[in-house]
């Protein structure tokens, strides 16, 4: 059976004073009415026939209220990507021996759902036909310096290609240079392989990682709670470290779908309004907002509250909750700064 | 007995999102914690004998709660200053007929108190003295175009000129003008006058409100009750007239005190600006808010609600309960427009 792995164990900091450290950014409704993760989920039961959420146990009832009836696991500690990809590798297993995981992050924005539904069967397919670990990468539109990439190789089979090598994020010459030679796309996170797989790889690649999932398992053939005491015991102390680093730099047999489906990691306020729609004059409006002669300014608002703007452009502006943020869209990087000066101004209360 | 006079009829949407068409300008805290009207009265208490309140109708109960124990005389309906100033000599005369007036705008700030008294002082006691009608002006500090003028005379006793003339709000080279001569002051609406002499004048200059205002005195000799039956029956239909144009430009004996106290008549969010303190770079900043990179900024929010500003500079940011506006500092004339459109896209209900 196809198990949707849904990684919602996110937090920071660049989408403040929406997101904040009790509401990370998956929980937002960013980009429609639904929460990122709400949608999220929605796609992954279209495709898989399990659906697990691994989050962080502080959010678990927060991913319960925004997805009812969804089937969560409980992390007591962040341990990184590979540790959590693991441990839902154990409870697929554990309801089916010959499970195939699709690992999914909770806060990205899908708009093209039939394109992203075309390279998810693909993906899924290539990891059910052979011993491989597929991903799902974004064909680049920008020469963006803020992902890592995945280099292509030759097809192996119809809209699957080999992964020569995963890249860091590059310099902006490097990213130009994927961009133009078409041989390049973004890592977003998705991976899908065989469970079974992916155990045997972090037993090689991670032992420390793949013994304290044996024992997780072990637990979880007993019961639901031994299965929690021991991930309580094991888990916190495993390393932190990617998939992407851990397993499938190193690994054989990871191959590619290349995907055009309107992605977008909403990592920024910047990215956000790129998802639009825009007005006649690049206007960005989410809620009751007024521009009064200004352009492409992102405007963000809670329901039952207004923002005025006049004479600016180029601003986001975002009111959330209690707080208020300004900054150039140019500058969205630097909403940290911004986070930065409230804590060390002792207005922490407001993060 | 000197009695204040507090016009608080005012309305305005110049500091939309602080002042809302149920909370004038005169109801915030502006300047520091309490608000204009309770710093009004504050300072009326220290100059006169008697206080009273005048207001529209539907704003009693908010000046009760500004100020609890102020006497209030409540307008069914807003007849401008020369209406109110002669319904409060009326009340005035009943509790002493040589009653002198001071009346005061609600809704303006003054830094140097003790420059204020001193300026006051001189005023009523000119009243006092000799048959004349006094006012306090300010000393201009700027060519402003959006203040009437006084335009003075010989002095007529020690700090007390005679007034020539009124003039509108003037064009920006005759606003020079008057800065460069010396022989100008901004009409900030503060008059002093015996009770008795102004009835006589507006009974003269504006005989329709003297005949109502003489209804409404012998219906308070009755009675309180009578009186607000009279009020209502009288005062709607009376000439909306202001102090200025309907009695100072046409009677004798007007005269200024020049004054020099930290005025303002608080009028824009630049004004407000004015008022400080800044910090090192110039922003001046009202509640939790955070300014990263950026100067000339003026932020001001609700206890309890941050702002934070990254990268920008020059532009003032208000929020104020339900609503944020943001216009630079250089516009705010125009935030006039930004409520035009609140209304004109079915947002009234911010306004």
């Amino acid at each position: 059976m196809r198990c949707a792995v849904i990684l919602a164990g996110g937090s920071g900091t660049r989408l403040w004073p929406a997101s904040r450290r009790t509401k990370p950014k998956q929980f937002l409704a960013l980009a429609g009415e639904d929460t990122l993760l709400g949608a999220t989920v929605a796609r992954a039961r279209a495709v898989a026939g399990r659906v697990l959420v691994v989050t962080a146990a502080d959010q678990v009832e927060l991913v319960e209220r925004a997805v009812p009836g969804v089937e969560v696991i409980a992390e007591p500690a962040p341990r990184n990507t590979a540790a959590a990809l693991g441990l839902a590798a154990v409870f697929a297993l554990a309801g089916d021996p010959d499970a195939v995981l699709g690992g999914f992050p909770a806060d990205h924005h899908i708009a093209d759902p039939v394109g992203f539904g075309v390279a998810i069967e693909r993906a899924f397919a290539a990891a059910e036909r052979s011993d491989v670990i597929a991903t799902v990468g974004i064909a680049p539109t920008r020469p963006d310096t803020g992902f890592g990439y995945l280099e292509l190789g030759d097809e192996v089979e119809p809209g699957v290609r080999a992964v020569v090598r995963f890249v860091e994020k590059p310099a902006p010459a490097v990213a130009q240079r994927y961009l133009d030679g078409g041989r390049h796309l973004w890592n977003a996170g998705m991976f899908f392989v065989r469970a079974r797989r992916l155990m045997d790889d972090l037993q090689r690649f991670i032992p420390e990682t793949g013994a304290a999932l044996r024992l997780i398992a072990t637990a979880l053939r007993r019961s639901a709670t031994a299965a929690a005491a021991e991930i309580a015991a094991q888990y916190p102390a495993l390393p932190s470290v990617s998939i992407d680093v851990g397993v499938m730099e190193k690994t054989h047999g990871v191959v590619a779908v290349p995907g055009r489906f309107g992605w977008s990691d909403v990592g920024s306020w910047t990215a956000v309004a790129e998802l639009g729609p825009a007005d006649a004059r690049g206007n960005v409006v989410r809620g009751d907002a007024v521009v009064v002669d200004g352009d492409h300014n992102l405007v963000v608002t809670d329901p039952g509250a207004a923002v005025a703007l006049v004479g600016v452009s180029g601003l986001a502006v975002v009111r959330s909750g209690d707080a208020v943020l300004i900054v150039p869209l140019a500058r969205v990087q630097e909403v940290r700064a911004a986070v930065e000066a409230l804590g060390a101004a002792g207005l922490a209360r407001y993060l």
